[in-house]
């Protein structure tokens, strides 16, 4: 059934752009419905948790799409620093050409957690960001770092990444993203030579 | 009137403290209310701008604080190292001790920015995150850095805990904030020591 598959699909998609753009709690059904020209009935069928399911989903197919990145950006790269270095254009160029209006597709459910937020959603988010983390961490390992300095560093790059995401767009501005990779590109130059000198190569 | 005055402070404490729980949308004047215990009729006495006023002025709150943190940090500080070392470890036992309940007062107003945001809102977080980084550069040159590095380290280091917040917060950990502090403090240390040598001194 293409068509169905394909509601549910345009659906999840419909819900990432809008989180990404207003967050979580202003995110409607109805405008989810509006944007993916999905039928209204589709929603309880295809999503039964309802808009706690699909931000979760939505929150995933964000993390899938991030973690593909990394490995195109390590495809293209040689070494830990130019993985940041393209990593960190990427987010910085989809930020400049949104207008500074579209933000991380996994963020607000973090950030508009509050006491009656569901576990299923701070688990996804949770989950979400360690795919993305691991994923860098393992392309660091391979460019020669050392477990725990690559584990280190793909936890500063992702958060250089989150936190570059709000100022820049507070600012309107690429100089957080330019200036997050300055710190991030130093430091991985500095550990790899570490970790090569460690290892003995 | 020390009562009225004092009513109003603690309504924008209150709305502070729930924006950074559960962000812009899902804070509602009722909950601001009940947890300030401001009588009802108060809202459109002190905030006649209506929940926008209040989350604006909420942000403001943050950001003085913040700025306070900063030079508090720079007091007790002898190098731009010094000064970041003090205020990220600020910021991670701020986040551990909130049980990781608790996000920046300025983010949400940037993350749950739709088309139909108020330009206030908006104008609100650029002044805020300004404030921020115009403050941390102005601390770095006094320790003599260069003004160009010195404001691209200050915009890192408000990215870097920005994004340590939500990661920090996502994955119940302070090791985002641990990862953030050796890339700046590494940074931080090479840079002071290019601008010295630059200088001659």
């Amino acid at each position: 059934m293409p068509q169905r598959s394909d509601a549910r699909r345009r659906m999840v998609q419909a819900a990432r752009q809008l989180i990404r753009q207003r967050g979580y709690h202003a995110t409607a059904i109805s405008d989810v419905l509006e944007r993916s020209g999905a039928p209204r009935g589709s929603v309880y069928f295809h999503f039964p948790g309802g808009k706690t399911q699909l931000a979760a989903e939505a929150a995933e197919d964000h993390a899938h799409e991030q973690v593909a990145l990394i490995d195109e950006a390590a495809e293209r790269a040689d070494s830990a620093r130019g993985l940041i270095e393209i990593y960190v254009a990427l987010a910085r160029d989809g930020m400049v050409t949104s207008g500074y209006s579209r933000g991380c597709g996994i963020a607000p459910l973090v950030t508009e957690a509050g006491p009656e937020q569901s576990d299923e959603i701070a688990e996804t988010a949770r989950r979400a960001f360690s795919a993305m983390i691991d994923r860098m961490a393992f392309h660091f390992v391979n460019f020669g770092l050392d477990r725990a300095p690559a584990r280190q560093l793909a936890d500063a790059v992702i958060a250089g990444m989150e936190g570059a995401m709000v100022t820049a767009r507070a600012l309107r501005s690429p100089a957080p993203f330019e200036a997050v990779l300055a710190v991030l590109a130093g430091h991985a130059g500095a550990v790899t030579a570490k970790s090569a000198a460690r290892k003995g190569s």
